[in-house]
């Protein structure tokens, strides 16, 4: 019974004219606009081709112990062909593109592809994590992240179906990051050539992984300019807005390998006739190196704590900068300009019948009354800077 | 024994006169206010009726394999009829509105709803949960979210009934979001008439997380709204309620959220003659998605606190671009005051009996004493301006 | 072996003259500090009773299916005869006040109260918690909330024992909010009168429950007025000692629902012979519920913190708009100044022999040198004001 | 075998001359600075005294149901010999200071005290904890506390052994807060006679809880001192040292109390064989008071961190004032100082020729110009004085 | 099968020529950046010697119980066959440098070290683990800290494989802070000649253990050094910044030591055989020990953010100061500058006939005026200065 109702999920892709995109796993901004004018809440496994979607390109390695053959086809049937009549070889099925609809759901059902898997294969967004289908496969999607010159992370999703003599990858991109491992299967001499087909989506895993590493250097590198711009430089918003942007590239990268680890723990859970206990040593491995990466990104953003502080700091130092001139120049020129301005008083020396009134101002009739005014300023500027000295006003931060 | 008890629990309802209402699972503050004025403490299970339901309005759609028909009744009594009359077809019992209590008891007890979960349906606020009751049937509450153009999440509730052949929802609005599912029975096509009611809830359950993105899509949209604004704009205080308000939707936005995610986990735990391992399959990609949700609405939060600190930053910077302006022109000028006062003096040339006091203030009779002080002056001023300068005080940041 | 040890723990109570008192689950601040007067350390399970506790008042409640009986009694002796004389009957003892420690020694032997937790009864401050003792009774402790008019949570302890025909509820106060529970009963109808005495005590864990929601919601209310005081009136140190209160009264509210959730927990996994399943079911939604008000609790949290951040804005604000005033004034008048004190200057015209010096300040002896100088003063002004006008300085935030 | 590699280990100790000191458990500064300047890195079970350890006194208390008798040893021998003596008598022996290394090894083999057990007692600072050595015995540590009246906690550690018929308590100094316990035994009448070693280290164990409200309200004091003096005196930086110490002060007991809640936890987790349930009874209720310990713990590190923002907040408050005096009394007599700088401007009446220049300062030159611009200056200081009243500058907040 | 495969992972190594160096858990920003010239995505468990490593140093100490000898060989060979030639022997060979990979590779074979392990050796950063491989042999990696006087935390590698009757560690530095490990066996009587490799193994990890305090000690003498910093001298970055490095030391450790305590916890749940009950029990003083540096490595934590908040109070503080003493001047001044600026003004006391203009400025021509005037000044400044004083702004805080 539940076998049946089973397939009829299965079978009825094709018939079903349910129309509309089904919106899955979206995670990123750009990716949840564009799902808006989408129409949401049409029947799972509907497969949907983005429309921005790349044709695809279809590569195929094909290998065995001893000799490994590479070939683009052109022709989809053609490479079906080439597979059906190769049977004891192994197949690397590495498409690229998905803008072919009617291609996707031949592949879909020639290689019997789940169709909720191969939904997320070609939805928008689709954390990292592992599903096991059919006759003990394994369905992997990894994330793979290039740090670009203007401080983005930008990531491309991989996503692995395993067969016992195939894997089919799939990738949005003519571009990846995959080229050491065709290039140890090229080698002829790779453990990959000898290996089951899950060894090479445990290489393709870990060549992801390690993809990872010079992404985090890059974050690396880019705090510790922040930071020497944050002590060298005056602080400013386009500063504040950089030590922001990297901030969101981490809590993004952070939201890239959290699923990660757990895709590697669930795969280590996994039964071993699932998954051998001699592939998943190697699984452990990267488990080890997505700890790894984590405590890297935890610490960065333990750094971009102490940059914002540091800019907040900074700032705050500059307005005490700022204050400290007006501060000094007032205090040292207001009282001076209120002595100068004492003796630009108007009090007569003489009433209206010509006597001398002796209290108004008799500084001004003293020979020496500007000289010592002078004195007297220079004496008031010179308590004031000493004063200023002291208190260490006079010196920078 | 325990099953008398529990018949007790339900039989005696029609009879309890217990009046006043039950106040239950009010998690929103008008809904806690309003609770307010209603007795608290009254025996659970009680049905309660807000004063402000809307009369319900009674939609069915009846299906099988091959046909399908709906309809709104007017008359529950039609309803029931038709319903009795049909038994090999399945139905969707789809109840808008809640403001007939009499009705509500009579559906109740009709389709065996159990009196606490019927409770919930007609509370004011219930998180997502799942329940399971009866014969291995199902109550499932999701909560439909709407994000207003000013900016506020509404959420509705929206409480589902499986049974062997019906499902029936509940909502206290005429207006939903489960269109989508309706069209996709229309079509005539779709999987939901070849499986099972529970296959319908899963549809139902689905659409309500698919209407996450867009509310999620619309947050951060805003979230970048604000950003520009605050880096373009002048900080005031209606941008820090502004980006307070964003922060308030997006905690309720977690805890729409994360319920739900608790109650996919919930689902997928349930023993397989409760939920059917296919029909766990779809909500296994549900509960993907619920995380999905999540961990943007955790990044959003992020995002909010950046936010913050930009604006408590950008304020701070307004200060010391006011503070800088009253530098300069106090630091300009009030030693040039200082100066022309200095000259103001009235240090008298001559003493009473006409002789000369060549001490007090010569520059005042030297024929270059104006234009060297207005020379002394504008050097002061330049001194000033180039120092500012160095400082990078004249230009904006 | 171990029974001896135990019923010697028990027995041993009445005899053992440890005199001081044992400080038990204090928590609040001024329950810690009157405990600072009094003898730590002293044998747990000495009874003790606070000093300033009120004189205990005893009600009963004795019901059947049919009939009710309410009464006040005044001698314990004559309850007791009552309470022997009627054994199929069901009985809530409901003692309120604590000061008379003879009689709980009384009550606490006659119906076989176990003495440690007799002690959590009568101790100052117990959170809510859940034991089993003696044959299958529960002793349950629920804390009952007020807020009030003067922004405090006011929380008195109610402490119930279930038995096989009674319930005895504890608390410190003549004044309760389980009224409503006494007029279901008064009815005449209600479920309680049909059900075991663990149905009271649900009931009455429920209306305690229920109390926490009108709680909340005056917290609701308060920090909204907050909100609005904020916006709206200056920020001064009275709103923050207010913004912090209402924190401290969350913080509280937490501390006295983490532990209620955690006793319906408790109660949920207990097994079916301690309780039994139909009784579970409705502490099923009482923890529904419990997890409801601390999710509101939590949400409330968040909202504190950003009414500090908007009172720390706020603050900030106050001082850019006292320093914009003293920069536009200073700012278009210390140029003025300068400006008059130059031609307030006494450079000489001629010199002593009467020659004419040219160079000294001939603005002075022009005949339009007042107005253009005035023009002038109004030129510097108006340039001022535009310039502080378009960076937005004129207007309020 | 593994027997014998285990004795090996016991047996090896006094022979082993290891000697430098092995660094145990040092958590506290004092403790760790002085750690660096002993050798690190030696063999684990080296007994190693402090140099400061007081020299040990031994205190025995001998009971039995009937008798007890409590007396201070001042030779270890004939406390032995007497202990030997007594088989049928239960021992608590009670040893205060640790200095005097072959003592302690004296007792260790005497009594079997397992060697890495005893080098946690002599050690600088051991976490709470427990552990079962030997036939069911247990290893206790407790810490108890002092709060200084200048505002530092001290804690003490209080190490326990059980044994079939005796404890040994260990602590490095001779002023304990134990006193009650021994009271207790005193008294004649105290459970402790009757029951077994286990129940006294009990006994102690609360007794050094129940210490721990005290610490805990003198520290709810002192917030509350604090928060007055912030809210009535003016912010200084000795206030926000007294801030910073208080919240010190409780992450050290909250360093305390989670280690002592863990150790609770983990004796009521034991085989009911190591610890009879009847005892677990008791500890249970300890378990109950650390949690409310920490609760309270965590709601006072909250108190501390609304202190930081209200003590930020008041320092930012008194920085407005001060602002504010500045720019009353700025905005006030700057206006004015033009004006009077205005009217000491020396524009000629008269030309060389003696020809009146009538637009020069013909205010001058009226017989009201002083009287109206007296007028004006009072005028520009009402205007100012109302809209500074206006805006709430010339009232304090 | 799994034998074979894995076999064959371990076999293929030194034929295959995948030269580009795989990227092995590298988490320090230096290696990181490193690493990014290096090819990614290599096969693992390929051998890779990073480029500055130092030419390896071969030490071996064998021992039995009676005796011990120690020696640095030059001759890789030499060292084998004394090895071979003394199987009844314990051996320590103690690996310093890693820069020969030939010397690495044959290490590994000779000794059946695992491959991926060998990698994780010879790696950049490998954080704290154990493996299980072989034959119950264990594979631990260790992180050895020193805090430098700049305040850096350094953290070398060391690396123990355990064999029957052997261990081998590898360390990248010829220096170590093992010796006091070494002190003992050459002391000839410690437990470590009598037992088996594994506590040898303990032993040297208890020694990196106890090497974790003197580095948390220099952190806490660091912190309290800029404690006083703080309160003594004036903030300034250099300050911060200092601030800012110590925090970013104790993220370090603690990022070193989390995985340690990991690493002890999984240590003691291995079976019994792979890891006997007698090395456990000195194991779980090592996790003790961790707990506790951690414990400490907390409050560090808690202890530089108050120093921060310390700094940010500090820093406005001493802008208060400097604010302070501008509106003390500046109101001081301004008002007696308006004074005196007053009598400045040149009203005219007759009119062009020479008629006395009385309301024109008679103080000017009062014979008092003067001394009046700077009477009245005075006291401007004296109540100023009460005012002042009152306020508490003319002593320091």
């Amino acid at each position: 019974m539940t076998t049946d109702t089973d397939s009829a999920v299965t079978d009825e892709i094709p018939v079903d004219d349910d129309a509309a995109p089904a919106l899955r796993g979206v995670t990123d901004r750009d990716a949840v606009r564009q799902a808006r004018e989408q129409k949401v809440g049409e029947r799972p496994g509907t497969l949907q081709i983005r429309e921005n979607a790349l044709k695809p390109r279809l590569f195929m390695i094909s290998y065995d112990e001893k000799s490994y053959k590479e070939r683009e086809f052109t022709s989809y049937d053609e490479l079906r062909t080439y597979y059906l009549s190769t049977p004891q070889q192994q197949h690397w099925l590495d498409v690229r593109g998905y803008g072919d609809l009617p291609l996707m759901e031949r592949i879909m059902n020639d290689f019997d592809l789940p169709p909720l898997q191969m939904e997320d294969v070609l939805g928008d967004y689709q954390r990292a994590k592992v599903d096991v289908f059919g006759d003990n496969q394994l369905f992997l999607v990894s994330r793979m992240t290039d740090f670009t010159p203007n401080c983005d992370i930008e990531d491309d999703q991989l996503s692995i179906f395993t067969g016992s003599n195939f894997i089919i990858s799939f990738q949005d991109d003519y571009e990846d990051c995959l080229d050491s491992v065709r290039n140890r299967i090229r080698s002829g001499k790779s453990q990959i050539l000898r290996s089951s087909p899950q060894y090479l989506a445990y290489a393709l895993t870990d060549v992801v992984l390690d993809h990872y590493y010079p992404t985090m250097a890059a974050i690396g590198d880019y705090i510790e300019t922040l930071e020497d711009d944050i002590f060298r430089g005056r602080p400013n918003r386009r500063l504040l807005a950089r030590i922001l942007r990297i901030k969101k590239d981490i809590t993004r990268f952070r939201r890239l390998v959290y699923p990660e680890r757990d895709k590697l723990a669930e795969l280590l859970r996994l039964p071993d006739d699932v998954l051998p206990e001699n592939i998943k040593l190697f699984y452990r491995d990267c488990y080890d190196h997505a700890i790894q990466a984590l405590d890297l990104a935890e610490s960065y953003r333990e750094s971009i704590s102490s940059l914002v502080d540091l800019y907040l700091s900074s700032q705050s130092n500059r307005m005490n900068e700022v204050m400290k001139v007006l501060t000094i120049i007032s205090s040292i020129f207001i009282p001076l300009s209120f002595v100068v301005g004492l003796y630009g008083m108007n009090f007569q020396r003489e009433d209206e019948h010509g006597h001398v009134m002796p209290m108004n101002m008799p500084e001004l009739y003293s020979p020496l009354g500007y000289p010592i005014t002078v004195a007297v300023l220079i004496l008031i500027v010179t308590v004031q800077l000493v004063y200023f000295y002291r208190k260490g006003w006079l010196t920078n931060d």
